[in-house]
């Protein structure tokens, strides 16, 4: 499904340019698009005339383009220009960084932007594929499981389409940076304390009137390594 | 420390006021406390003559005051007016909720949206108190055990303050809410995936030079309800 080379660098334009820890930065369009597969809540940013608003929403990719569940923020893209840039952050938080200082003290993250102006989808089948997209990347088997969505529904829904042509990505891993410096013999513990997101056992709907057996897709899959039975990563 | 009754209720503003799923919405200030307390990074919009950005940065909370790490973002946040409104929003996800129709999935979540133009602290005393808070906020006992910012230290750490006066607080717990409708007799499961964010089990650093044990403060705490020894929720 990938229309962009996933092995590609990502440009660099003055708004991806990391001034702050350029070390951390990736140009790996392969990274951008893990740490994007790895998540689905972004947070989308929108100027208005009442200041800028930052918006949780969920969002599935399709190769080089990034579909975005709007219907949370649309009154507040239909408040902006038509040719409003946004800006759509992505960030796992992977650890608490412990150092020997508390200046040195860092997270452990992955984190993208991306920027551009996204277009809004009207045309029924755009929306429909797109509903697909997102509903895959959050539930992956749902669709086709669940009653698809009926065109009123698609009309009420608003999904925004960005192509991924500008992001900069972030990844920062590992012990903190104060190990070989002036702090170094310090009699303080330093490391990292990480953390994961673990999905838990099912609940079912107590409204559910007739028992439904609980599809394979949905029961909890097998344990991630290194992670106890009954949790996987997420 | 709170200088502002938690019990209090949230005005409502043109940037407050929810247009869409109203009931989700909390004007509950422990609401707004508990979800900022929960959580250690927020996602900092900002407009900039680039477009809007949404950086992903750490905080603190005193009271009725949220103190952002702004160090990744000073650039943009010299470049933005300087009494240039932003928007700082923190998400929790809870969980997926699955329904019997694509449309009436969603999203289990705490998420809260704080508007409001912050301060740059300049006065040292007031940094170092700054960064006490959000250390603390982050690494519980931290503070006092590792080497505590020095004055140069201080003076390259850019920290905004912000006064929690203007916030929208969203929640969504439970099923989903096509239990009763026309979907319901639909042979589909239905309910919630449930997430948590846990930690694992610290990971030293590979320089520490000699042996140091390993503080109460950093040391894995009892597992929480329903987490399996050696996790518990964040």
């Amino acid at each position: 499904m990938d229309r962009s080379d996933p092995t590609a660098e990502l440009g660099v334009t003055d708004r991806t340019r990391l001034r702050r820890s350029p070390e951390r930065g990736s140009r790996a369009r392969s990274d951008l698009y893990d740490i994007l597969d790895a998540g689905f809540v972004c947070h989308l940013g929108v100027a208005t005339d009442e200041g800028p608003k930052v918006f949780p929403t969920v969002f599935g990719r399709d190769g080089d383009r990034l579909y975005l569940h709007g219907s949370v923020a649309s009154r507040s893209l239909r408040a902006a220009r038509d040719d409003a840039p946004m800006c759509v952050t992505v960030t796992h938080v992977d650890g608490v960084v412990l150092a020997r200082s508390v200046f040195a003290h860092s997270m452990n993250y992955r984190s993208a932007m991306v920027f551009g102006t996204p277009r809004t989808l009207v045309e029924r089948e755009e929306k429909r594929t797109a509903m697909r997209i997102i509903s895959d990347h959050i539930a992956p088997g749902q669709w086709g499981y669940a009653r698809e969505p009926s065109d009123e529904e698609l009309a009420v829904t608003t999904v925004l389409v960005l192509d991924l042509d500008e992001a900069s990505v972030k990844i920062r891993r590992g012990p903190p940076g104060d190990g070989q410096g002036p702090d170094a013999d310090r009699a303080v513990w330093a490391g990292e304390i990480p953390l994961r997101t673990v999905r838990l056992e099912p609940v079912p709907d107590p409204a559910m009137r007739t028992p439904v057996e609980i599809p394979p897709h949905i029961a909890r899959r097998g344990p991630a390594a290194g992670v106890p039975p009954g949790y996987e990563l997420d």
